[in-house]
């Protein structure tokens, strides 16, 4: 069982997972073992995977999409919270889900190439699977992600995404959280509605202007080419996505991917949805939106030591290189 | 001249660098560039960096150590802070400094192989730079930091560190000052003196014990063998280390950069010293620290996009390691 322990000064909650790699030695084995040519990811080889917990059927039998629980998960279902102390410090037991979703029957297609209608059933798959891990009343936030190569953590090569489901709220969304409550107890107005007002108005950061959706590169961008993309319409939870406005956000995404594809000549990415936390009541101050850090400059010392980030590349002039690249 | 730039959501500032790095080709080429063979921080080669700003004096008319500015600074120290708004947006010109401590002359010398009376000026130099810095009025804060290998960042092999000094308070600090400060006027005594009483209580997650100085994996590691070493005297800021304390803490870091090295196969590592902020008093609830951060593992989109991090090593076994290598 992997436990939650909390940082006593910060706050901040970190997996200490047991059940993975532990000494030394095993992160060599870990590294070389995903160079392996057998692909569990791939039909065919659907017995290597622990049972489907959600599937998307395709032609002949075969199967267009599944949902997975992770084989080495780092968040169990089983069990109760079991909220303890051990002197200054708090715990909590490793309860939750985290789960696979393998996006594709296709071992050589990357998400950027998907078709439409395939990446609409993407974001519905994700929405599905959040909306049935909100009614574990254990659960407090869920988080989907997706590592695209090597350099941004992958270790298969099989288009997949994540999904970590918590019994807590993790730091950046609580700050998020905080800083945006700040900004509309003060202004009675979401900041990312402002953001995106701004933005539309300045024409300097945008990468694709859609009917429902809009793709910018954040003002103070921690990362060469960091690019959100935010509903226009307010909106505080990711699952709350209308049926009709999926087409729209598939497409921006798909042709976000393939600029940045372009652009930097295949890089890396890390592609993360942050939404508010499970809550039946719609958020007035919270606004969902899709981050994506193409993972093209290495993190030093002293981002890490201070939170605080050098970027080389201006976001105006990383939008104005992405608005040029056409396909 | 670079720019800093608030996050609106976070109040997380960036430096926006426009000096450096621009567009997708030149990463390519800073990347190529630091494998050449031509070394600008061996004795002989002065002239290829900016003029000295400190010295220490070695043999034969030679220097054992240097600081110069770095030749690509991210903060320049000429001009006003200029504080500014564009819209709802917020910004500083990128006023600061930016030094480079040449620690050796030996370009095949690495940190932990230094003989201790080297390593105690080194130490040194980085509290003297620290209190010069200070007397500049604009500047609130000092960052010292060390990138050892490429994995963490270092462009160039022959030992280096680095200070940043800032017009405003970094991000992780603020947020380490108002958890600690949350402590203290709940409990009125400082939450790091009572990590390293509870530390020493339970002997689970200690390094190395000394006269004035304690090396831990803390509790909540972030990371596998993220190492803290700790002044166990209360003390907020690193600059009012008294010099009868630095052979000791000199002595200490060297140990634990050894058995880290051994035990991590000579990994990448980055090194950086947490303190209060610019004061001329004080601060009852703040503690500096080192923290050292090997880079074994590979930080991905679940980590940037929550906070929230997974340490597939327990703090606990990654110490009892630690403690078992000998040399």
């Amino acid at each position: 069982m992997s436990e939650l322990r909390k940082d006593p000064i910060l706050g901040r909650w970190v997996i200490i997972s047991k059940e993975r790699g532990k000494r030394p030695i095993d992160f060599e084995i870990i590294a070389a073992s995903s160079k392996s040519e057998y692909c569990p990811f791939c039909p065919g080889n659907e017995e290597s995977t622990p049972p489907e917990i959600y599937q998307i059927s395709g032609e002949n039998h075969g199967w267009d999409l599944r949902v997975i629980p992770n084989k080495f998960p780092v968040l169990h279902v089983e069990g109760n919270l079991d909220r303890k102390g051990e002197g200054i410090y708090d715990l909590l037991n490793g309860i939750g889900a985290h789960e696979v979703i393998i996006e594709t029957n296709d071992h050589d297609v990357q998400m950027e190439n998907y078709n439409q209608p395939h990446l609409e059933n993407i974001i519905k798959t994700y929405r599905s699977r959040i909306l049935d891990l909100k009614n574990d009343q254990r659960l407090k936030y869920a988080i989907v992600f997706k590592n695209h190569g090597a350099d941004a953590g992958a270790s298969l090569e099989h288009a997949h995404s994540q999904l970590v489901a918590l019994p807590i709220v993790p730091q950046i969304i609580s700050e998020e959280l905080a800083g945006s409550k700040k900004y509309f107890d003060f202004k009675e107005r979401c900041i990312f509605c402002d953001i995106i007002d701004q933005e539309l108005e300045q024409q300097k950061r945008i990468v694709l202007d859609s009917e429902h959706f809009i793709a910018i590169e954040p003002y103070a961008a921690r990362f060469p080419f960091e690019t959100w993309i935010l509903p226009k319409k307010h909106e505080s939870n990711f699952e709350m996505l209308e049926n009709n406005r999926i087409p729209n956000l598939a497409n921006i995404l798909l042709n976000t991917l393939k600029k940045l594809k372009i652009a930097l000549n295949n890089a890396s990415y890390n592609l993360v949805i942050h939404s508010a936390p499970f809550s039946d009541e719609f958020m007035s101050y919270y606004h969902w939106h899709i981050e994506i850090i193409p993972k093209i400059s290495q993190v030093a010392g002293f981002e890490w030591g201070t939170g605080f980030y050098i970027n080389p590349t201006s976001p105006e002039e990383a939008a104005e290189f992405l608005q040029n690249i056409t396909f």
